[in-house]
């Protein structure tokens, strides 16, 4: 009879609604191999998620032999079974109790459960994925764990938290991204030039003023264009007009005072859009790797849950 | 030789992106005949506005021998000529003085100008068409030529305008009902349901709060599917929350009071949305029928522009 020896490596995965990123990773924390897949659950044909994470991620990450530990929209019922919300406040122990063992044995895959939150306007709020990597980013530093923290995470959805004592306690999803993909796409504002220069960017954030308004600050971008006076309307103008719209009326939802720091966690690019408004508004504010959070988040959960 | 006979009836147009709203007026005011035509100015090839109006809208008008005064966007660079705008602060008399005569002859067509204001964030904001229905408002009851009046013309691209003793003196645009058709057609949001159903719409007005944080709270639509803690989520909430995050805010940047009553100019059904959302937000207010407003606009300009 063979006994299982105890995993070395554990496999890794933030499978959102575009993309899976998936991360092989020793117990001592070092990511050995890394890899982005295009099929997110938006993409995936109902009951396909087992087959295609077992080839091609599993044998592309060369993970056959090891446990496996998933977040994000998988969890949901676009993708691979509908793990159950758990509600706010909650920490990263109480998540990784509440882990779903989707395979059993010695190389399992577990999902963690997104959460839910009171919300606003009475209607609750949801994550999947995004709690991971706040959880994530307050065990990679020592300290984290203790006093009160607010967190933006940018995106197509982005998502504002406030972390207390190392739980999250209530967050607000804003569509800004989606607002944003739709307007340029779709809008009478279609015809405004691409760029991402960086002076349009800082006049859009201007024109948003305390983020009320909004439908009529963005015809700002159209007026632009029709009357001539200024030097061009532009991609960035809107951009900065929605970003700063967002930083300057969502976290109030959160009850928080203008002079709390934000933690911004994400990609560098987008991320860094968020600092440059936040720092024009004058709040202090710094960007942490979303991928070097999501494994810290997964790996200490795996540790706690028991996968390892 | 045959001396021209003055005219009896004027043909008054209302040439939109959309459609034309199309008017046979006897010189008392009296509407002989009504039709809308389906060629806005979207619709139409370069240079083809000319044709159009006299077939069929003109021969179908009946008004073959009449001259014909037009508003909106048939002014623009879509239109039949462009019509450089006149700058705020502006009244009927001034306006109709600036009538554009773009064919010449007893049977001419003029066309009014659209105006130009400072609107806001550096930024100055333009209308064609709304312009004439304020005016005419203006001019369809005495007393209305003195004192403040806020207004607000809902529809794809809402104006809001102060007029101050007969002139209006500054506007800005919302591109709220824009927003609604984007939302409702090309986000996560276009899987709630259609519906007109009044209690959702109130919901949805109590959820724009303060009009800030739009981005946010139109998540609400979304959580409240998700979680199926409310009863719905429907086209109807989507609308609420528009319409009041407007009205929350939009006015402000006119720098009115809460208390300033505000006059709807426009149809009946969007018109009567507004209506509701501003009596649920404790303001007083009135709708007036825009076709009838932009009839009576055009009169008097063509009696003081000299068409007549």
């Amino acid at each position: 009879m063979e006994i299982p020896l105890p995993p070395t490596r554990i496999l890794c995965c933030d499978w959102g609604t575009t993309n899976v990123r998936a991360f092989l990773v020793a117990l001592d924390g070092e990511v050995i191999g890394r890899r982005r897949f295009p099929f997110g659950v938006s993409k995936l044909a109902p009951g396909e998620a087992a087959a295609r994470f077992q080839d091609p991620i599993r044998f592309e990450m060369d993970a056959q032999q090891h446990p496996a530990i998933l977040c994000g929209m998988i969890g949901s019922n676009l993708g691979w079974t509908v793990v159950p919300y758990r509600t706010c406040p909650i920490d990263l122990k109480s998540l990784a109790a509440a882990l779903f063992e989707v395979v059993p044995g010695p190389c399992g895959v577990w999902i963690v459960p997104g959460i839910q939150g009171p919300g606003i306007a009475g209607a609750p709020d949801v994550m999947r994925g995004e709690e991971t990597q706040i959880l994530g980013w307050v065990t990679e530093q020592s300290g984290r764990e203790r006093g009160r923290h607010l967190v933006c995470h940018p995106g197509t959805h982005a998502k504002w938290a406030l972390v207390e004592d190392g739980s999250i306690v209530r967050f607000v999803t804003a569509m800004t991204g989606e607002l944003f993909e739709m307007l340029r796409n779709h809008s009478i504002l279609r015809t405004v030039d691409a760029s991402d220069d960086p002076e349009s960017f800082d006049e859009g954030v201007d024109a948003a003023g305390d983020g009320g308004a909004l439908s009529a600050r963005l015809f700002t971008a159209r007026a632009r264009m029709v009357t001539g006076d200024r030097p061009k309307s532009d991609a960035a103008y809107l951009s900065g007009l929605l970003i700063g719209a967002e930083i300057s009326s969502v976290p109030q939802l959160l009850e928080t005072s203008p002079d709390q720091p934000v933690t911004i966690i994400g990609d560098a690019e987008l991320g860094g859009w968020y600092s440059r408004a936040l720092s024009r508004l004058g709040r202090s504010n710094a960007i942490h790797d979303g991928e070097s959070a999501a494994v810290a988040g997964l790996m200490r959960m795996a540790e706690i849950g028991g996968v390892t």
